[in-house]
Order: C-alpha cells, then sequence, then structure tokens
C-alpha cells in the first residue's frame, strides 16, 4: 500500500484535527465545521487555525499550520483558494495525514484557471502523499469513530450503522442522511468527494474494502472523467461488500449541469449503467432506492435463491408485491405439499391460501397467523419471506402474536416486511423487530418486494 | 338520475346508520364499526341492531332493522352471510338510503355457489334501488361528513381534503390513509367497493364527479369483468376532475390472486394501461405515487406548459430532478435574456445561473435566493418551478427567506418542492407554506419532479 493510502486511516481516524479558516462569525463555513467538531462528541484535540484570533469556539487558536507544536493528523480547510496552495505546504511540512478540503472554486468554475489551479493542487498532493477529500465538499463524517468533519453539524444526528454513503453531491447527502435518519438506516462514514482532488471514488472503494465497520457501500454518482478504476474497483470490493450505485445524469440537461457542478461530463448514461452493472453494482433509479436497497443489505442476509413466500394479512398488497417481485426476477412457487396441508388446515376455504397467501381470514387468531408464517418460511421450496400486515383494528393482536417467532427466526431467510399503522400503534413492536434484525421493514408492499430483488440481484449477479 | 344515484347521497350522508350485527365483542367486526362510528364525531343516529342485546355501546339495541320505528338512511351489514338477504329485504321495506355490506363469502369464494349468491343478492339491490358498497369490504369513510362506516377506526385520523379515494383493496386503503397521515395529504372520502354488487368504479366516479368536496379522485384497481363503463365514466370525469389510477396485476401471480381477491380476473395489464390512459387517467405505477399525484392535483394549479425552472440550493439534487423531469416529457428551457440578466446578477460566476440554477452560492443571502426564484417562476419561458432545498446549517436562514414571497406568489404557477432538513428544523415553516398552499412538499428531488410530470400530463393529455 502506498503512503496516501496508509494515510488513509489517519483522515478518517485522526487524534488532532485543525480546522483552518476557524471562525466564530455565522457567514463563514470554518463556523460550521467548529460547531461540527465541538458537538460531535469528538474525543482527539481540536486546533482552530486563525491568524486573526486568540481563541475559537473557547479553544486556543493558532495562525497557522505550521505554528501549532504538536502533531495533526487531519486538517480540514475552509479558507479562500487563493491560500490553499500555501496550506498544502505547510500540511507537508508537518506531516499531516489527511485533508478535507472545503474550499470551492477549482475545476467546477466555468474558467480554464480552476481546471489548471486543481492539477497543480493535485500533483502537490500526491507528491506529498496527502489524501485529500474534496476541493468543493460538505466534507466527511465517520459515524463509527464519532468524527463530524463537516460543515453540518446535524451530520452527527446520523444512526450508527454498517452503511458506507461515497457521493459526489453534498445535497444528496444531506438529504440521504435526514431521510434516513426517520427511518431505520444507520451508516459507518458518509464521505463527500467533491471534485476528487486525489481520492476519488476508486481510493474510497479500496479503502472501504478493508474498513470493518462497513458492510455496504453506496455510491451516489454524477460523472468522472475516467471511469475505468472505479469500474474495477467495484468489480472487486462488491464481491466482499455489496456495493449500490445511483448514477445521475441520463437528461442532456443534467449531463451539462453535472459538468459545471463536478467539472465531469455525466458522460454516455447507458455505458456507464452497463459498466456498473457488469462490474457487480446493485444500480438504483432514486435515491429512496438507494436507501431500500442500504437498509436490506445492511439488516438482512442474501436468498440462497429466487422463490419467495408473500405472506399479507391482506390480499391487495399482496397482489402488489407479486407484481414487483416477478418484475425483479423473484418467482413466487407453490408450496411444498405438506406446508400447503399445514396452511389450509390453519386458513377457511374462503382465503386464499395458496402462495401469494392472504391471511386475513386469520386475523382473530394469531397463532394461525404465526403458524403460517413459521411454516411457509422453512418450506424448502422457500428462500426468502415478503410479510405485508396493515393494521386494521381487529388485528391489532397480529404482531405481537408474530413477533417472538420472527425474532427467534432471525432471519435466516431474508424477511422483509411492510407492516404498517397509524401513528403509536405498532411502532414500538416494529422497532424492536427491526434493532433484533429480525425484520427489514419498508413504507409500501412495493419497496419490501423491490429490496427483496436487489438481494436476490446480488445474490444471482455478483455471488452466484 | 335513477333512484339508486338519488341514494346513493344518503348512503354517504347519512342522518341514522344502522349496524346490523353490531356487538360488544372484539373478535365481532359489528364491535369494530360501533366503535369507528361512536368516535368519529358523526352527529346522526346510531342505532345498533342485534337480538339478542338490549343496549350496544351505551346505546339502545333494536332486534331488527324491521323492529326500528324510525328512519334509516344508512345500514352497515355485518352479520354472517346466510342473514343477508333477509336484511336486504328489511332495508327495502323501511326505505334504507344504501347498504354498506362488509360481510363477505360471495363472488370471492373458491365455489360458484359464492358467484349465485352475489347475483341473487345484486338483483335484489337493484330491484329496491339500493346502492351496495361490498360485500367484501372493510366500509366507506367520509371526512368531509364526519362519517367513518367502517370496521376501522382509526381511518378517522386522514386528514380532510379534496381527494376520493376508491379502491378494490381493504389493506390498500388501510395503507393510503396511514401514509397520508404522515404527509399533508387530505381526503374527502375512502371508499372500498370490494366486490361491487351493484356500486362499481363506474358510479363510483358518477358520483364523485358531482360531489363538491372532491376535486381529485384516485383509484386503486385489480381487476374488474368489464371494464368499459368505467373506462367510459373516466373520460367524461377526468375533464372535470383529475383521476388518478393505479392498476395491479401486471404478474401472472397477481392476475390468479386477484381472481380469488375480488372475484376478477385482472385482466391483460398492458391493455388496462392503454385504455386508462386513453380515457384520460393519470396512471402511476406504486402506491406512493399514487399519494404524490393525488397531492399534487389536490394543492397545485395545472401548469399552461411544460417548461419548468429547476432551482436548487445545491447542484445533486437538480440533476437527478432534471433527469426524471426529461423523462416525464418536461422541458428545462433557457431563461429569458432579462432573467438570465438578473440571475448573473445574483450568483457568482462560479455557480451554475442557467436552467437548472445552483443557488448554493447565495446561501448566506436570503434576499439573493427570494430574487433568484422570484425572478425564474415569472419568466415567460417558464411553466412552473420545482426549488430544491437542503438545510445545511449555513442555509438555515433559506426557508424563512423565501417564506413570504411563495406565499404571495401563491402557485399562479405550481411549485413543486423538496425542501428537506433534520426534524425539528423547517418542519413548522414547511408546513405554513403547505397550509397556504404556497409550495407542495415532497420527500425526494425525483418525486417533487416526477409530480410535476404527472401534472403537465394532465394538462397535455385532458386539458388540452
Amino acid at each position: 500500500m502506498n503512503k496516501k493510502m496508509e494515510n488513509m486511516k489517519r483522515l478518517f481516524e485522526p487524534k488532532s484535527v485543525a480546522v483552518v479558516g476557524a471562525s466564530e462569525k455565522f457567514d463563514k463555513l470554518g463556523f460550521h465545521v467548529m460547531k461540527s467538531l465541538k458537538e460531535c462528541g469528538f474525543s482527539g484535540e481540536i486546533i482552530p487555525i486563525n491568524p486573526n484570533a486568540k481563541k475559537i469556539f473557547g479553544i486556543k487558536a493558532y495562525p497557522s499550520i505550521r505554528s501549532y507544536p504538536g502533531r495533526i493528523d487531519l486538517a480540514i480547510v475552509a479558507v479562500p483558494e487563493r491560500f490553499v496552495s500555501e496550506v498544502f505546504d505547510q500540511c507537508h511540512e508537518k506531516d499531516v495525514g489527511g485533508i478535507v478540503l472545503i474550499t470551492a472554486g477549482f475545476r467546477e468554475i466555468d474558467d480554464p484557471e480552476g481546471e489548471r489551479k486543481q492539477m497543480l493542487l493535485r500533483e502537490k498532493a500526491e507528491r506529498y502523499s496527502i489524501p485529500v477529500i474534496g476541493p468543493n465538499t460538505f466534507g466527511i463524517v465517520n459515524l463509527s469513530y464519532g468524527l463530524n468533519a463537516s460543515f453540518t453539524p446535524e451530520f452527527s444526528l446520523t444512526k450508527k450503522g454498517n452503511v458506507a454513503l461515497v457521493s459526489q453531491s453534498g445535497g444528496m447527502s444531506h438529504l440521504i442522511s435526514f431521510l434516513s435518519q426517520r427511518q431505520d438506516i444507520g451508516f459507518s462514514k458518509i464521505v463527500g468527494v467533491g471534485n476528487r482532488l486525489n481520492v476519488d471514488f476508486y481510493e474510497m472503494l479500496l479503502f472501504l474494502k478493508d474498513d470493518p465497520e462497513t458492510n455496504v457501500i453506496a455510491l451516489y454518482i454524477e460523472g468522472i472523467d475516467n471511469p475505468r478504476p472505479m469500474i474495477e474497483a467495484i468489480k472487486d470490493v462488491s464481491k466482499k461488500k455489496p456495493v449500490i450505485a445511483y448514477k445521475t445524469g441520463s437528461s442532456k440537461t443534467s449531463n451539462q449541469a453535472s459538468k459545471s457542478h463536478t467539472g465531469s461530463l455525466a458522460g454516455r448514461y447507458e455505458l456507464y449503467i452497463g459498466s456498473l452493472k457488469q462490474a457487480g453494482a446493485i444500480v438504483v433509479e432514486n435515491v429512496e432506492e438507494l436507501l431500500d436497497a442500504a437498509k436490506a443489505f445492511s439488516k438482512s442476509s442474501v436468498p440462497n435463491g429466487n422463490r419467495i413466500a408473500i405472506l399479507s394479512g391482506q390480499a391487495g398488497p399482496g397482489i402488489a408485491a407479486a407484481d414487483i417481485a416477478e418484475k425483479f426476477g423473484l418467482e413466487i412457487p407453490r408450496f411444498t405439499e405438506r406446508t400447503q396441508e399445514k396452511i389450509n388446515s390453519l386458513l377457511p376455504p374462503m382465503a386464499i391460501r395458496i402462495n401469494p397467501v392472504d391471511m386475513g381470514p386469520a386475523w382473530y387468531d394469531k397463532e394461525a397467523t404465526k403458524k403460517i408464517i413459521d411454516v411457509a418460511i422453512r418450506d424448502e421450496n422457500i428462500d426468502a419471506a415478503v410479510i405485508l400486515i396493515m393494521y386494521a383494528s381487529a388485528n391489532i393482536g397480529a404482531v405481537d402474536g408474530i413477533k417472538d417467532m420472527l425474532i427467534e427466526w432471525n432471519q435466516k431467510k431474508p424477511v422483509l416486511t411492510c407492516i404498517s399503522s397509524p401513528s403509536g400503534i405498532w411502532e414500538r413492536q416494529i422497532e424492536e423487530l427491526e434493532e433484533k434484525k429480525a425484520i427489514v421493514n419498508y413504507p409500501t408492499p412495493e419497496r419490501a418486494a423491490k429490496s427483496c430483488g436487489f438481494l436476490w440481484e446480488y445474490k444471482r449477479r455478483v455471488l452466484g
């Protein structure tokens, strides 16, 4: 491993962080970075760098990187572009481990001078073996380490988990964090690669491959100039950890906007999608699918095959789920004779007793619902279960009735669910089931079925 | 109008409601129906019918419909199938206005006897000119009238609004209600048509066409035997009120399950979709799209053309929105020269100043953000705006900065947004903006853009 990649660990797990451009003024990004660091529970040293202040946020400030006597692992840089080159030199002098370069004004601007400046800075960073996240980034968040090195303190509200997000868009990263806060999805790291001075998707993939806190990698990609290294890295990494990819830039307008945003054309969308899929990425089409897939891989095992049982408290949601499931290559097979006989003994003839099963008529009978799910999920013809239960007053006991069984089952085969109720009902039970990894719950039957499709796609195309 | 259709008004706006099979036992649906009626704030008379009780829920019970001395507008029937025919006779005798038939065991069962019973019952209902919702339904909810005639009391938590849902699935109706409770979408009526004895989508469409409380009609369709009257009704109604249609049953499994569920094969999916579109329905592909479209039509005007301005606080979400917008036939045109000059004066050159505009660099400058939106939305080249703002600490003032202007603008052209933040930030402002119909907000940029596509589709294909 080269020195730059070795330094990545210091960048993501620093013992000391300097904020170059630290400020107490709200309209400076250095203010927000200081706030993030102070409030995230970071246990290491925070070193404000500002030539015009003695103290910032109550912490002794230094006029420059050079003037600080101790060791600096990470420098977060939020000063105007014209000062950046000199800051890099000082970082080299002080053997700083890594840089988060928030400053904008490089390749993304509509001026060849920006491109040239970025080239020069890149050469410098490579020569110094300093990995640089950015420029033009919100920063990084290492939730498993308690580090918020970004200009948004509220990133620290993101739940801890095993999903790493690497994103070319700050806006999308913020959105994903906010959306995930309202669901049960946790992140290990959130990384805004920005204009990728010398840390691109490629480097991040290699770093995350061996990150013990990360089991799932989600990418938001607009455009990169030379996608081959990224594609090769996905080929390698996806065998070990699922890689989810959301690529925008399919429209002519967005392709052009991407050039201005990240300094790279989005490129031929179809070519990207083809290569991403071939490399083993799970390609999703919007930000909610990215989160849904991440949640499934984060909390569920992967099915051995494509045969699912749809077990529904009401017929309609089961039908909607079956539609999506078939679109994603899942099969809804017959149960074995033994299973079917058992289900027939538990449901009246008026019910839909074959797969997809309508458990509606067993509402009042918690034992029957539990037994149907139990026998269906153990069936040798079945690789995963999609369970759909909508609250309806008469079935208020349904979730309590199946809880222990599902916890005991512990997703030996995946159990994706849409259990839905008004606020205040079943929420505690759903939370408990998710915490104990007994289910992965989704807001709609379609999203539960689709997420099962993502799991199967990974098994089929990557694990084989 | 025939007598049956006249009676629809008594069915949906009854002054007195009889519950045939009312009960105090939790495991009887008659218990849950009584609870719904008691708790929904219904101001009319509730008449429990049960031969074995003097009082139910503290209300004097009668042994039969016949034995009640007063007038009955609506009878909710939740007794076993074998009693239903006699109940219908008594309803006729007492000139009951309409029936909600919760009882199951008719066409949907796997026995020709069920079909025959439904035929006989249907003949009776038609002869009596009594409109019947069901059989095999959860019931109806008339939120604008304060009536919950269903077996789920929690339907009353649904917000009041101008969307009517007509659904062939109880499970889907429950889900839609729960999902809508977490967003700002309100319903006028929720109707579970069940196995459609003599009130089918056709009759519901005609009824809702003239319902002053309903501006948008959403349909969840599995399968019906003779779709032509429904298609004809959509053709007629959609000119006056947008009709959104979600049709399931595209897979072979779901097609078969639908037969068992609602007594009708789902039918050739593509044929359905073609006819629905041709008739002027906005066809959606999942339950979230149904809600997103309903929200847009419920709260926004319809754009005159397909030219949208995408105004984004961060570039990434704007790019994702542009992708979806183009897929849905929307254009992201150049602004007029005057508008562009004004925007150029408000944003530094490094920003993306052409449409889609990246307002990021104006974060600290509330006035600039406001003026950009104001000038873009008034541009004669622009028919609607999609505004995307992700919270990021430094831009905390952004929503306050544009609030008054958007309220004053009052969606003279549609304003669809994804304004997103962690819990507790911006929520009050978003709520105020939605309440005042200044914006229609969505959880993701893609869903905001797609919803704008639905509005445009309605203008293009139906209004012309």
